[in-house]
Parts: C-alpha cells; sequence; structure tokens
C-alpha cells in the first residue's frame, strides 16, 4: 500500500520531467501545445477555431488531446495559430 | 491553347522551388520525406513498416501520399525512422 503511493508520487514526478516525452500521449502533448500557442496570442477557442477553419467543438477535441488530428487539420491548426510545422512539434 | 502550355511549364516549375511548401498537399510532401528518410537508412517498405509498427499495404500508402496520417501514427513513423517529430517536419 505504501509502496503503491511512493510509485504513483514518483511516477507523478517523471511525467512532470524529461521522460514525458515518452509516457504521455502523443494527443495530449499535441492538445496542450495547441493551448498554449492559442493562450499566448490572446484569442479564445472559438476565435482559434475560425483561424484554423475547424468547427470549435472539433477544434476544442484537439486541445483537450481526445482528437487524433491528421495531417491536414496539422497543417490548418499551424497555419491558423501562425506558426511552422517545426515549430510546432518542437512544442509538443 | 499555348497560353495553357506555358501556364503548365510555369506551374511545374513553381511546384519545384521554394513554392512547393505552398503548393502541394501536405500528404505528399509527408510521405516524400518518409520515403527519403527510409532510403537514406537502405531499408525496405516492409522492413520500415515493420519497425514503425504499421502494416506493409498502409505503410506503402504513407509515402506514395495517399495517407492522411494521424497523430498516433506519425509518431510511430518517427520513432520507427529513428528521428524526432521536428526533425520529420523540418523536411516535410
Amino acid at each position: 500500500m505504501y509502496n503503491n503511493v511512493t510509485h504513483r508520487l514518483c511516477t507523478h514526478r517523471l511525467q512532470s520531467s524529461i521522460l514525458e516525452r515518452v509516457t504521455v500521449d502523443i494527443r495530449i502533448r499535441f492538445g496542450r501545445t495547441v493551448r498554449r500557442l492559442r493562450e499566448e496570442q490572446e484569442i479564445n477557442q472559438e476565435e482559434a477555431a475560425d483561424r484554423c477553419g475547424l468547427h470549435r467543438t472539433y477544434y476544442s477535441g484537439i486541445e483537450r488531446g481526445v482528437r487524433n488530428v491528421s495531417l491536414v487539420n496539422i497543417e490548418k491548426v499551424a497555419k491558423g495559430l501562425k506558426t511552422s510545422l517545426p515549430d510546432l512539434f518542437r512544442r509538443v
């Protein structure tokens, strides 16, 4: 029981560290990056969705990490949030 | 008619230039990049598909630019071909 708690604490710390890239699902990491990019531009989800040419509920799903976004829409997101694909993935 | 031919020739030249990034579909550009990466490693499509954990007909479709690959499989391709996501997209 104690070991379990310790294990969970350690796991939590690891996820906040460099190992995050390995352990956290790509959809979650991509969504967080998109949210950060949008917040830096001080626009809301609806405005961002408009700029990307995506439906706002779909866009919201991207930020929440529930969408397995594919190339064509990834490109729309990059253009809409005024970044390049390499820069976008550098932050994922 | 003559103008049409000229137009087509010009379009072809533009596609080979810096404007390629704008004019050519992201699926085509992604596929070409994946093919180049594989060829640099001197492996065939079947071996590459194995390393990526993808079915070989699906992998073949990626290289031909007919697949709108999504995040989870993009990550598999990057890992399988031993590159990072930013490096992969720097070449797209």
